[in-house]
């Protein structure tokens, strides 16, 4: 059985491109130094969020080389490696395998409907061979959802698959997975990708997240688990609260992911050029979303964000939260850290 | 504004029938002041595992003239009174508001699909004619859904409207909820209808829920919201977890809401016949899982149902939770009350 | 078996109210009357379109009685009964087999979810106790799906079954209905309700269906079923795509079914007020539709409505349709009747 | 505009590997040649047949250069192009046109969610860049679906964008897709990938589909097709029936496209491994179904496939049809080519 668990906050990472297309290897390079200085828990390259269905095979696999190369060891990484069929999800595994990554992240098969014997078929042959752990990636808006019954029996029978991070936003299922899995493999790590209800997932024994969110705002995400660490429930819930409003905004700007996009835009880097085209109507919209956005970054204490807030005094359609003191939080564990 | 608000555990109201299809009122009677022994904060007639929609208009009424007769004011009445058309719901309401009911709780219409924007309007007009009280039930399983944005304009708008009993089993919904209205109104009630994540509702600010489980083991569910109220996390999870096996038992048992009705005849009453016949086959299931669920509630130290376990040993699939200590909890609390 | 095929078109009845909410019984008649004149093969009051679900017990019975009575036996009458519970269903059956309709139609179970295991037992109970034949209605959208393998069982073993009509606007199903059950029960009708796949049903050997549309514009419906009969496969289709413009504006009107109660307005009858009341913003966007609606039935020759096309020029956005002369066609018709 | 329009039965082409998982050149020639030979009108790679998504980048290419090759312009290609990103897809579309294809077949994106002005705009460019004709492919089980409204505008306003191949299942949409584009662009091919409703669609003006069924029996499919176009409705509603039969069979055999393999092994070739791995019990399902297909196969007058029929005379489940004599018709057709 695997000796490292994963635990707390992984920051999916978004891809920042040249005009022309290609990976930004400087910018990608500073925008995971600036992570990993702000105390996030691990790296999770090639997720939804880092549109990896729409990188190639080879622009996959250099993300992970860059991240890797940047990161010298420093937190663990979770590699994304959904490939189109099995022998490439292997080869993808022994190159990351090979570049000193934790684990693979494996999505259920997409774009075909695939039976729930098939795809439990296809994760035990994939951990008979895998030279790398392997966590569950549950994610059934995108793709074949892996069912709890499936998970369970993967999770008794193979000590190669490690954990399961849920994207579904289904906290009962969440829940059920804890529940019939925790007892029996206490070291098996149940990740939710999902910030609406990170909170609410760590005070069950969650073990933490991969939250999108925390590519953007990662003071905020990471003082949210130091909060539950250390006990404080109170301040805890404020936090989340904060987040809410955030994942909102975040998610109305329009095709996933470019609201994350523009975010990290907002905190001082250049993501560039979109993969998915937007039309001129959808451009407007982003645009005044953006200025929303960075009013409310404003509000957590990010004063290169606030620059950018347009109109700051009708950002928050949650008055009573604005008061929610996340600047001083911030300092605090600025300090810390 | 209303001086009542809903807190704590509501009890759906099974209905018992005799042979001949007629309700049953001497052992609805005998069920109801049970369960307010038991100590439930709430009793809940009408709702979808009451079978209303099975009901006649008449037997709806005739439903809660006998609890709220049997409750003798007790605790609260929150009644369903999701009719077919705007004035059957208010000739409901108006009843149930001279019966001494504390509010009606009303669905989005069901079986068209309807717009959001009508959907406003219809709970704004009554508001507007209602006598009594309005929960918004949210179950988007069964019937239209009501928007987080239109529950959040009607909480501002309307007095009448005091909170929403939300059994869409959506967490990230239900804290969208909470964030958006407690801030502006804090005595708008938001009650869940769906027990697998009560504790953490709980935790999160909720009030409460409509918790069907409850009208099975009224012991274990009140004292999971005793725990959380005292401030004991560790025995809350531990009654959390256990309740996740209870609800995963019933759902299991057939067509809706055959598995609740079972229970209830584990734990010593007749609910006689259903309204929705089973084939013979899935009798035959019914009956094995109504042996499994007898043992899951024998471990909880009921006794009249531990009798009809047929074989004890495999009845959990959980072995490491079998020994929560439910039957010592309950022992506690029967004590207490 | 029964002896009376069920054939052709069949009009679903929208209901006139009163002011008061209460059915307008001398609307109702002057309407039905119109519809037999018009040539429609049969009535089908109390299916989705004649808003069942928003009518009381009793009014349901009520509807069918004056029904009944208006039509004095000159078509047959297809009484929807698909009321909340068996008891409920079969003493609407009697009743309306007294009536001297032809047959039932029940849904399958609506607002819970329910195992097809169940549905084809709950079938099984009515067609054993039905003083009247029954015809299946499939309608996924709005209650339980009947899988076509349970169609093909009740259809193979159950005499008192005499058809389906299937509102579930999938024709492959349909197609895999007639695949499976007319070879072995020639005599079992397959009717559609679904108006924008009447012409290709027709021509795969369905035998007609419930055709909202036929109750806007009957004189329309009915010349495509004789088109078919009479081997005119170019006029049909001409019909066909009038008929796709017709339902387009009419579902977008609004809330179901308010456009089809204000196309028989717009024939010369008084619907009266809507059991779901739309919003003000509704209502703009109705009256807008309302006028197109117009000019579309100004264009298939019927003058009590062109008079309320505000707009003739704009109304149509198929200009090349336009010139389809359902006019000439309609009076051809009408001079056969 | 362009002067070609795809019309008739396009065969979307399945992939035969080796048992080291390459692509099995040889076998994809000597089958592309038997298709050719049998009579249908064009050859469709890297359609969700061919697991487009399960091939990388590169054997994509190499498929549609076999074909290409193999082919010697007897027959058009529409070649799959739904790449991963614009960039991906322009660069397939240069290399399919040099290879002298058709047109290429996209889909809407897929994975993630993406709005319709999104969508529109993404075929508008490229539309704009494109070097070869695009046929919109919508399966909105698989990708996003593209809404009628957006395949019209891009009809309307875009040369290039020259049909649709529609697998959505969904007659009214086809009807309204004929509908609202044909009076205005008569020359937008409207091809069906539903073999379920070629028939139907066939009779309201659709011009042909990519139709699975056909790389297993194009015999069947192209006599059906040429049944219309000479006018036999009778014996073209037979062969339809028929292929009901078949696509049950097939689809009933596992995971997609495991069933079109085995039916095109059936006929004598030799597809080699799957891609998606079964498990043990999904592999003993199969080859039930497998024996099952046979003797389907064999009933149409296919020796090769009617000698792996294990019990002909339990294999047809709709007796009646039987009898469809597709054996004669298939020797008349083989005569004609």
């Amino acid at each position: 059985m695997s000796d490292t668990m994963l635990k707390g906050i992984y920051t999916p990472n978004v891809i920042p491109f040249h005009t022309d297309g290609s990976i930004n290897e400087a910018e990608l390079r500073r925008y995971v130094d600036w992570l990993i200085g702000k105390g996030i828990s691990g790296l999770y390259p090639n997720g939804s969020t880092g549109e990896f269905i729409r990188l190639s095979f080879e622009e996959r696999k250099r993300v992970v080389e860059i991240i890797a190369d940047e990161n010298r060891g420093r937190v663990p990484i979770l590699a994304g490696a959904a490939e189109a069929n099995i022998d490439l999800v292997l080869s993808a595994a022994t190159h990351y395998a090979e570049l000193g990554c934790t684990a693979i992240s494996v999505t259920g098969p997409y774009y075909y409907k695939v039976s729930q014997e098939s795809i439990e078929h296809y994760f035990r042959e994939l951990a008979r061979l895998s030279p790398i752990d392997i966590v569950l990636y549950n994610i059934p808006q995108f793709s074949n959802e892996i069912s709890v019954e499936v998970v369970r029996r993967l999770a008794l029978d193979c000590p190669r698959i490690v954990g399961i991070k849920d994207s579904s936003r289904d906290m009962p299922r969440f829940m059920n997975t804890i529940s019939k899995i925790k007892p029996l493999r206490p070291d098996f790590s149940c990740l939710i990708g999902c910030e609406e209800i990170l909170l609410p997932v760590l005070l069950m024994d969650g073990d933490g997240g991969t939250i999108a969110t925390s590519g953007v705002a990662p003071e905020v995400v990471v003082k949210l688990y130091q909060s539950v660490t250390s006990g404080n429930l109170a301040e805890a819930k404020q936090i989340q609260f904060k987040i809410l409003e955030l994942i909102e905004t975040i998610l109305g700007a329009g095709n996933f992911p470019e609201g994350f996009r523009e975010g990290v835009n907002l905190r001082g880097f250049n993501m560039g050029r979109a993969r998915q085209p937007m039309s001129p109507g959808e451009l407007n919209h982003f645009n005044s979303i953006s200025s929303r956005l960075a009013c409310l970054l404003g509000e957590c204490g990010f004063h290169e964000a606030a620059a950018k807030c347009k109109n700051p005094s009708t950002s928050a359609n949650s008055p009573a939260l604005k008061n929610v003191n996340i600047d001083a939080m911030v300092r605090e564990i600025m300090q810390k850290l």
